[in-house]
C-alpha cells in the first residue's frame, strides 16, 4: 500500500504529462493560464494562494471519469471546484494538480415533486436551483451565506439558517454519484427516502471535502413550500437572554424555521450595509413555516417567550417583500461587516456547541475580543450552537494577524472544552486540520486515515485538505 | 493485508485459548450453556440458529474493550447483541465466536434536557428509555415494532412509525463511543448538534451492524414530548387511494407524525387479536403532534384530503386512552397477524421505494401474493414508501417455503426496479447479503469491502453479515 497520508512530493513531470494527455482530449477546456489557476485557489481566507497547475471544465459524468483516470495514472492530484466559496483552504492545490471546475455541468436532471426530491448536477448554485424549483411549489432548505455549488455544499456539509428545522446538508442528500480515485462510477444509495442496506456511503462522502472521490450527480431531498411564512426580529437586552429564549423556543417544541443571533455591533453593520433602522442590541431574526393560523401561533407563541427574557418587542409580517428584504440583509451579515473597517480583510470563524452552553461561550468569546481589541461581530445559528464571528484584520499588520490567529485557536480550543467542535457547518479544508486531533481524538482520527487510504491509496483526491498526515 | 472478506473458517483451538482468557478474567460473566448459547442465535427468521460458542456480559466499556483484546489476540468473532430482535440473522455466528450480550450495559448516563440530547448505554430499550424520559418532557422517537435495545437499533439504522418526522436512527444519533476491533476506544463525535469536522463516523458505525466496531455508548438527540396529540383511523376504497392520499398529505407540508398503512387483511388480524371493530378495508392509521390548535388543523386538513380520494370518515381523537390502544393494536400488528394462522412461522420483508412508486408495488406485490396463494398481510410506513409484508408460513412444507423464499426475491427485484431498497430498517444481517450488489453496484459495494478491511483488517466483527466475500 502507499504511504498515502505522507506529504506528496510535487512531481513536475507527473503533471506535465497527465496535463498533456488532458489537453490532447479536452481542447481548450482545458485552462492553464495563470490568472485563471489563481482564481481556483481560496482567496477567501488568510491561507495563501496555492494555483492548481490546469483547470478543467468537465461537461458530464464520462469526462470527469477520463479526467480522473488520466489523473490517476500520473498520481496527478484532483481538486473539484464549484463556486469557491469555501472558507477553510478547501480548493487550493498544495501539491499542485488539476481543478475540476464543475461551471458547466449545472443542470437539473429530474424533479420528482410527489416524491420530494430532485437529481442535479453538482455545479448548479443554491439560488438558482430554488429559482428553477419555484413554480412546482417545493425548494432546496439550506442556505450557506454565499451563494454555492452543491456539489461543494455537500462536499463541506454545510448548512445555514434553515438548519434548525431542515438540517444540513447530510439530511438533505439521498444519494450521489461520485467518480471513485480509479475513475469508477460509483452510486451511494438509490431513491428511497430511507435504507439499512449497508454502510452509509451517502453519509460518508457528504463532509469529505472532495478527498475520497469527486462528486458529479446529487440526489437531493426538497421540501414543499410553505402555505404561509412569518418572520421578524426581536431585541434583547442581552446575548445571554438571546440564547435562552431561543433554548426555550426549541424546548417548548415551536418548530421554528430560523433563529439567528445577531450581536450589537452585527446589527450595526447590518444597518449600515442593509439601510435599515434596527435596535442596535444584540437581536434574534426569526422565521415560520406552516398554515396561517400555525404561523400566527408560533409568532405569538415566541413573542411570549421572549417577554419572559426581558426581550421585545417582537415585531413580525407574513409580507414577503419585508421578510425577504429582513433575510437579505442577514445573508449580507458578513459581507456587511466590511462597513466598520473599510479595507480589511473578513476572516470568518465557526465554533458550534451544545446549545446550552452557548450563552456562555458567546460571553467569554466577547471578553476575548474586547481584550484583544479585534473587530469581530458575531452571528450565530443560535438553534443549533453555531456561531461565526467576521474578524476584521489588516493583513498587512504581522502583529494583527498573529493575535488574530491567536484569537482564533482559544476560540476552537473554548468551543471543544464545551463538548462543541471546530467547524459547524464551514468544513476542515486547510485551516481546521489542526484540531482534528483535540477534537476526535486518536482512534477516530486513525479510523479516517484508514479510510482515506483504503479508497485513494494514492493519495490523489484533494490532498492537504482534511487529515493531516499520521 | 489478510483475506480480510474470504470465509473465516472456525478455528476450535483459537476459540478455547480465548474462551479459558475469558473466563478467567470474567468468571461467570461468561457463559457457554448451549441454552444460552442457543437463545444468542437468531431465531426471528427462516436462517437456522447459528449459536456462538459463549455468551458474555459486560458492565462496561472497559470490559468490552478487555473482551475484543482477547478475541483480538485469537481472531475470534464477535458477535454484539442487544435484545435479539432484529430480523435478519445478525445476530447469529455462522463462524461461531463470543456473543457480547448488554444486558447488564443499561443506564442512562445522562439528560442534557436543555441540548434535547441524552447519553446512554446500548442495553437500554426503547420502552425503558422513555420510561425513565417521560417526566423531563421529552422523548426518543424511534419506533420498530420490537421493544428493541438502542445499541441494535442503531446497529440496524432501524425506524418505525416516527420516521416520516422525526427520521431514522441516522438522524437521531449524535455520537457514539465505539470499541474498535484492536479493543481502542474511539468517539465518533461530540455532543454539538452538527459539525463539518472531518468524516461521518457516526453514521458510517449506525447501520453497520456490528462489521465495524462494538457500540458501547450513544449520544441521542430527543424531542420534546408534543403538547397536543392527535390521531385516528382512516377507511380508504383501496391500497392505491390511502398511497395518494399519504403523498397529497406529505407534498401539502402537513407536518404528520405517523402515517400507516394496514391492508384490508391486517386490518382482520388486528381486529381479532386487539379486539377492535375497524372497517375490514384498506386503511391508514395516523398520528399528528403540535399544539392544540395546531393537530385539530392538521386532522381537519387530513380529512379533506382523504375524501378527494374517496376515504373517510378520519375518526380521529385527541384523548390518550383511545389514541395508546390504537398504536399498541399498531405496534402489535406483526405478532396479531398468527391469529390468521395459528401455528405458522411469521416472516417479516422489508422493502422501501420512492413513495411514487408505492401504490403500484404493492399492487403488484398483492397480484402475486394472491397468485401463489399466500396468506401475508401488509403493514406500511406509507410516508417513507416502506412496507411490510408478514408471511405465514408452514416451514414443515418445504414446497411454501420454497415458494414463500421466490415471492420475497421477486419483491426485492419489483422493490429495486422501483428505484428503491431491499430493505427500509431492518437491515441485511445475513438474509439481504446477496441484493446488495444489484442494489448499489460493484464500485459502491468494493466501497462498503474496502472499508470493512481497513477497520476491521482480520475479520473478527460480525463476519458473516452485510458483507458477502468479494
Amino acid at each position: 500500500m502507499a504511504a498515502a497520508m505522507s506529504p506528496m512530493a510535487r512531481d513536475p513531470k507527473a503533471i506535465e504529462t497527465a496535463i498533456a494527455s488532458l489537453a490532447a482530449k479536452f481542447g481548450n477546456r482545458l485552462v492553464t493560464s495563470r490568472a485563471v489557476r489563481e482564481q481556483h485557489g481560496n482567496t477567501v481566507t488568510w491561507i495563501e494562494n496555492q494555483p492548481p497547475d490546469a483547470v478543467i471544465y468537465p461537461q458530464a459524468t464520462e469526462d470527469v471519469q477520463e479526467i480522473v483516470r488520466i489523473c490517476a495514472a500520473n498520481r496527478v492530484p484532483i481538486i473539484p471546484f464549484g463556486q469557491g466559496s469555501s472558507l477553510e483552504g478547501h480548493v487550493n492545490a498544495p501539491y499542485g494538480g488539476v481543478s475540476i471546475d464543475f461551471r458547466d455541468m449545472n443542470k437539473v436532471l429530474a424533479v420528482h415533486a410527489e416524491d420530494l426530491d430532485c437529481v442535479i448536477q453538482p455545479g448548479i448554485t443554491r439560488k438558482a436551483l430554488n429559482e428553477y424549483l419555484r413554480d412546482q411549489g417545493v425548494f432546496f432548505p439550506i442556505d450557506p451565506g454565499a451563494d454555492a455549488s452543491l456539489g461543494g455544499m455537500a462536499a463541506t456539509r454545510c448548512s445555514g439558517t434553515n438548519a434548525v428545522r431542515y438540517g444540513t446538508m447530510k439530511d438533505n442528500v439521498l444519494a450521489l454519484k461520485v467518480v471513485t480515485p480509479s475513475g469508477e462510477l460509483m452510486q451511494t444509495a438509490r431513491r428511497a427516502k430511507k435504507s439499512s442496506a449497508g454502510y452509509d456511503l451517502t453519509r460518508l462522502m457528504v463532509g469529505s471535502e472532495g478527498t475520497l472521490g469527486v462528486i458529479t450527480e446529487l440526489t437531493l431531498k426538497l421540501s414543499g413550500i410553505p402555505e404561509a411564512i412569518s418572520g421578524g426580529t426581536c431585541p434583547f437586552p442581552s446575548v445571554d437572554a438571546c440564547c435562552n429564549a431561543a433554548i426555550m423556543t426549541i424546548q417548548t417544541g415551536i418548530p421554528v424555521a430560523r433563529i439567528e443571533l445577531l450581536d450589537a455591533l452585527q446589527v450595526r453593520a447590518v444597518n449600515l450595509y442593509s439601510k435599515l433602522a434596527l435596535a442596535e442590541t444584540p437581536m434574534l431574526f426569526l422565521e415560520f413555516h406552516g398554515t396561517p393560523a400555525g404561523v400566527a401561533e408560533q409568532s405569538e407563541r415566541f413573542a411570549e417567550i421572549a417577554a419572559e427574557f426581558g426581550g421585545g418587542p417582537f415585531q413580525w409580517t407574513t409580507q414577503p417583500e419585508d421578510r425577504t428584504k429582513l433575510w437579505e440583509a442577514r445573508h449580507n451579515a458578513a459581507f456587511s461587516t466590511f462597513t466598520l473597517r473599510p479595507g480589511a480583510k473578513m476572516i470568518a470563524t465557526d465554533v458550534c456547541v451544545p446549545i446550552s452552553r452557548l450563552a456562555e461561550c458567546v460571553a467569554e468569546t466577547q471578553r476575548d475580543i474586547e481584550a484583544t481589541k479585534l473587530i469581530a461581530p458575531i452571528v450565530g445559528h443560535v438553534g443549533d450552537g453555531n456561531f461565526h464571528l467576521t474578524l476584521l484584520i489588516d493583513t498587512a499588520d504581522p502583529a494583527e494577524v498573529v493575535a488574530a490567529k491567536a484569537f482564533n485557536e482559544r476560540l476552537v480550543e473554548r468551543a471543544l472544552a464545551m463538548d462543541g467542535t471546530c467547524t459547524g457547518e464551514h468544513g476542515v479544508g486547510q485551516g481546521k486540520m489542526k484540531y482534528l486531533l483535540a477534537e476526535h481524538g486518536l482512534p477516530a482520527l486513525e479510523a479516517m486515515r484508514a479510510i482515506k487510504r483504503a479508497l485513494d491509496p494514492d493519495n490523489i483526491m484533494n490532498p492537504g485538505k482534511v487529515l493531516l498526515p499520521g
